[in-house]
């Protein structure tokens, strides 16, 4: 179904191709600059059958575009380092940024057909990987990206030819090893393979384009005028809608009693068992972490909660328990300016550790549906959809190994009344306390009910929350340790 | 000479650190803001011998900071994406932006000390390394990098001594293993090539402080007060020298006869021989980029020249004849924000392509001794300072294996304006010439003059610089062509 309509004969003649060329490459060079002006992201794929000209068509393309503005990625066979995250990692990686053009030389739907047609895969978990596909690029499309996928399809007997005709042209024959003829060989199992595939992974807004690729001009020629006709359709969709005013958002409704505030806050521990107790969970972590390597897993540690909370305290008793060549802490700040011209979870995927390490979290991605969302940084659907976006990456990291233990630190706004104010008296503890934080303290019942909203949508059977008392600072450090411990202890067996 | 006064028995009792500690903390929470604010970028680096504690001071620095401007990193053994660009690679990608603390655990010095223990390294390759070593460092420091360098410090005794209790202690004796032990038999090797290492790394700017590390309070506080008087000294000297007033230089001189002016311009291809040449060198080209991943080597093409002396098209021939996933373009545009926190050639170490590859850059790092230099972008002393520092960075590439070929195009006066004014009549064309481009031309001379000391101070025998009479097109095209071809048959042998 999918590639007969590719599979006709179409042919552009010489004549007619030069006609129309030209106008094609002075437009898609206007429209460049518009799109560079107006912030676009446009992301071409190009994909195909072997020996289907996927090549010459990049090449085309950075030749009649101002290269300054383009990117071309091939994705051969994985790094080490990329080997050692989560697949989706290298993609993220070249993704483009604002008013670029990204151009990917095969793309994420690759290697899971090639591992379906030699039966490395088998057909749920080659769905599950189709349908994390088909996520990914509806969260760069609701991002703002322009996808734009081309499958290049030759007939078999077309596919036959052009591999013959390669082989005889001795400027081109290293293009066909014995890879093209094993692939050749395979050729009905990789139609039916792909079209299941291009089936499955296209959506209104990120259509598969298949395009006859035997005749190299009209190969060119119907590429770069769908590019063309894409930029300028959804340029002209930006311009009519213009951006929102950003107004203050209403404060979620406080919810009377919820999860949180119904917490056992006077739970306390004191001070002689919490230093046994330290000790005990320290040394026990120790020995635990030293594990991970070893077992190829990797171990992060979330931590959110109100300010004053005691996230930083907390962190540093885990940390005093582990090598500081294992671990590292991330402190979630604002965006760069390289991380604002990128789909929001951009930022979190490029310092995602390698394999093997613990990483510790002071605040992280639930940023999006935290402060973002009762700030107005973000418009409601952006807040409302990061919900399933975090779940999805959550997940893949646990897919690949990922021990993640998410902490939330709840304090009283008592509790955290005093606790500003003894900041404001204690030397080394005044550069935590600012304006903004009392401010934020304005805001308690909204918070509390965003969080809420998070910890119900996002407490998945993979990365649960974990609530913790935090009111004694002794009780939540040790409470934190344990629940650490026992998590390692629980994965790794 | 280097250690015996780090052996003399140095300790502080717990009274006295009790009272000290608490007051470094204050002032080192302190001087973090300042220098947030100042945009300084302070480097601290831990080295010395096993056992010496240099994970306790990390964690303590860790500890003591705020987290969120401090990030340490610990280099193991490199993985396969920094084997595959030269050694300091994975260093750069790690140093801190202004205003950041980075903590090296271990750094450039490392394995080569290792290296030549192990008799890995013969003496003149280890000073060669050594020097480069101090010829980054004094780069870094020149950009305005603060660097902090610890050498913990035992003696051979004090260092049984501590590996044993290490042993001994259920909760630390993972740090002791086989590899410890056969570094402690070598104890005297270490420290004569340390001390060798460390007395020519050592310089005004960036001296190693040797602490006696035996006693854990002794070391810590030492540290933690060297960082806060250098921290603090730093600033101070910042706030003295006020940012001096940028103003647009001068031009340099006009060089009435010079090697670019004398050029033979009038050279030129008919376009029948032209295309003959075009075919021949193209197919060559294609053959032998081939040969580079097989033979471990890469191709770095580098393009300089005034405006429309014809890089873009030069270029677009040139990868015709390529494989569109065996080569990148890179252009050089402004640098993003986070590249602007960073040393000048940061932003081109995070782009160097892996092993293997061809990268195409249309403009490059000379940008430094051409536009920066004739717009004051930076002040004199820094784009002086850059030609040696470009030719240590492309001899570091040249050392890897990089094949680098520097053109510059050059065009007449006469035929730039002749360019620029078909420009703004052909469509296609027209989004090359902007008004900066008219402006631009107003600076021939002093363009050309700039041009000329790069050329004189940066031809160097790894990477001369290739000049090109590049007012007809198809003779510079072929020109290039040729070169590229004979240069990577000269080099694959």
């Amino acid at each position: 179904m999918v590639f007969e309509s590719a599979e006709i004969g179409n042919r552009v003649d010489k004549e007619a191709y030069n006609l129309q060329a030209p106008d094609v490459r002075v437009a898609l060079l206007h429209l460049q600059g518009d799109l560079k002006e107006a912030g676009l992201p446009v992301l071409v794929i190009i994909g195909g059958v072997e020996g289907a000209g996927k090549g010459e068509t990049v090449n085309l393309l950075l030749e009649w575009l101002d290269a300054r503005g383009v990117r071309t990625y091939a994705f051969g066979e994985p790094s080490d380092e990329e080997r050692e995250r989560p697949r989706f990692w290298r993609y993220w990686r070249a993704l483009p940024g604002k008013g670029r053009i990204g151009i990917f030389f095969g793309a994420w739907h690759t290697q899971p057909i090639v591992d379906r047609v030699f039966k490395r895969l088998g057909r749920a978990r080659f769905d599950q990987e189709l349908d994390r596909i088909a996520d990914l690029e509806r969260m760069l499309t609701a991002d703002g990206v322009l996808i734009l996928k081309f499958w290049m399809h030759l007939s078999k007997k077309a596919q036959r030819a052009r591999l013959k005709e390669l082989e005889k042209d001795p400027k081109l024959s290293w293009k066909v090893t014995k890879r093209e003829w094993k692939f050749f060989e395979l050729y009905d199992d990789f139609r039916e393979v792909s079209e299941h595939a291009l089936r499955r992974t296209s959506a209104p807004e990120a259509p598969w384009h298949v395009i006859e690729a035997s005749d190299a001009r009209y190969r060119n020629l119907t590429v770069t005028t769908i590019i063309r006709e894409a930029i300028q359709s959804r340029l002209d969709e930006l311009k009519e809608k213009p951006a929102p005013a950003r107004e203050k958002p209403p404060l979620p409704a406080p919810r009377p009693i919820n999860i949180l505030n119904s917490l056992d806050l006077t739970r306390a521990l004191p001070d002689e068992d919490y230093e046994k107790a330290l000790l005990k969970y320290q040394s026990r972590l120790n020995r635990l972490h030293r594990e991970l390597p070893k077992k190829g897993r990797s171990l992060a540690l979330l931590f959110e909660g109100p300010d004053a909370a005691g996230k930083g305290g907390t962190i540093r008793r885990v940390i005093q328990a582990m090598d500081a060549r294992a671990y590292q802490v991330i402190s979630v700040a604002a965006p760069t300016e390289e991380e604002r011209q990128q789909p929001y979870l951009w930022r979190f995927w490029r310092h995602l550790p390698r394999q093997g390490h613990v990483t510790l979290y002071d605040r992280s991605w639930y940023g999006r549906v935290l402060v973002e969302r009762l700030e107005g940084f973000c418009p409601p659907a952006d807040w409302n959809r990061a919900y399933t976006e975090i779940n999805a990456f959550e997940e893949q990291q646990a897919d690949f190994g990922t021990i993640l233990v998410k902490f939330w630190l709840h304090v009283s706004p008592e509790e955290q009344l005093r606790r500003f104010q003894e900041r404001e008296h204690i030397a080394y503890k005044q550069y935590k306390i600012t304006e903004e934080d009392w401010r934020n303290r304005e805001k308690w019942n909204g918070y509390e009910a965003a969080a809420c909203d998070m910890i119900e949508r996002t407490s998945t059977d993979v990365s649960p929350w974990v609530l913790i008392e935090a009111n004694d600072k002794n009780w939540a450090r040790v409470r934190v340790l344990k629940t650490v411990c026992h998590r390692l202890e629980e994965a790794l067996g």
